[in-house]
């Protein structure tokens, strides 16, 4: 098994980034919110894939570039915040730092988190697939509400289980097509 | 790429599967819901992975064991959907047919579906994580409210990439490590 996973969340500012993190960690909607959270570990015990796990935060005011490619680096998974109630920041999407991906950066597993599902309905699928069929790192993607506390278990499972158990689109080549899913015959439920 | 994908709801009466169908097909919640929803096709154009799909219903009342264990056979991944306001209906996942995938059926990829999210704060997670370490078969959960349209399409993404892009645990039994998180070369945009 891993020793841990290390999830960075990034996306531009007022999104809600340092609220999903306080909302996960203390099970309800803080009133007053820093510029940025410290850093949190949650030990394997209870964590939905038993792996101790960081949680990152970033604050483009608080921290430098320099600072930010560090956790780039560091990280196993990142997860990329919009507002779903901002359609700017859903656009802007595609200039998040994620595009380091194709550059000297490894190659980190992505999920697309429309956080404050609260302040809108109907959901913002239509607006974010094209930007997931453009970048294959985008693992998948999630609405939620910090506020509501909706989805915010769900969202830190869908990051550890992304660097666990990432999906593999088994394409042949040959055949130009995915190969029907293998179950993974090796996997026993702790790795679930 | 596969021709078509297959998704059948199964779960006890009451919880919500035609509702969740009719949910996603008219983009709002159905006033008057007929025991069962017709089989609908979706065309490859308007689903999520481009793959024309089938959302097949199940009614208790309606169909004999046979036709069920019938449409188990037909379906390439079973939503099972319990109703996250009453705690019964999750106690009872384990007796559900999913468990036909120990035996003779071919082993399906399983999303577990907590539908009607409104009803209840907070998250199943926590009931619902024992489940998933005992069933390596399911894929991953969801909570959704088919009353809000909330994560409707997204649970319907959740089980076409389930039978698309199966998760792989890399488990090298050498090491009886899980392999890190090999990004798949292969894979275009429009596999994603």
């Amino acid at each position: 098994m891993r020793r841990d996973v290390r999830i960075l969340l990034l996306g531009e500012a007022q999104v809600g980034k340092t609220s999903l993190i306080l909302s996960l960690v203390g099970e309800e909607f803080p009133e007053e919110v820093p510029a940025r959270a410290e850093e949190i570990t949650i030990p394997a015990a209870v964590t939905p894939e038993r792996v101790p796990t960081h949680i990152v935060d970033y604050s483009e005011a608080e921290q430098t570039d320099e600072e930010l490619w560090d956790e780039i680096r560091k990280a196993n998974v990142v997860c990329v915040v919009y507002d779903v109630s901002k359609e700017t920041t859903i656009e802007k999407l595609q200039w998040l730092p994620v595009s380091g991906n194709h550059g000297l950066l490894p190659r980190l597993p992505i999920i697309l988190v429309g956080n404050k599902a609260d302040l809108r309905s109907g959901s913002t699928m239509e607006a974010v697939l094209p930007i997931m069929s453009q970048f294959p790192e985008i693992e998948t993607c999630v609405e939620c509400s910090a506020k509501h506390l909706k989805n915010i278990s769900e969202l830190f499972y869908y990051a550890q289980k992304a660097v666990l158990h990432p999906t593999a689109p088994l394409y042949d080549p040959e055949t130009k097509q995915v190969a029907p899913p293998p179950r993974p015959a090796l996997a026993s439920p702790q790795h679930l």
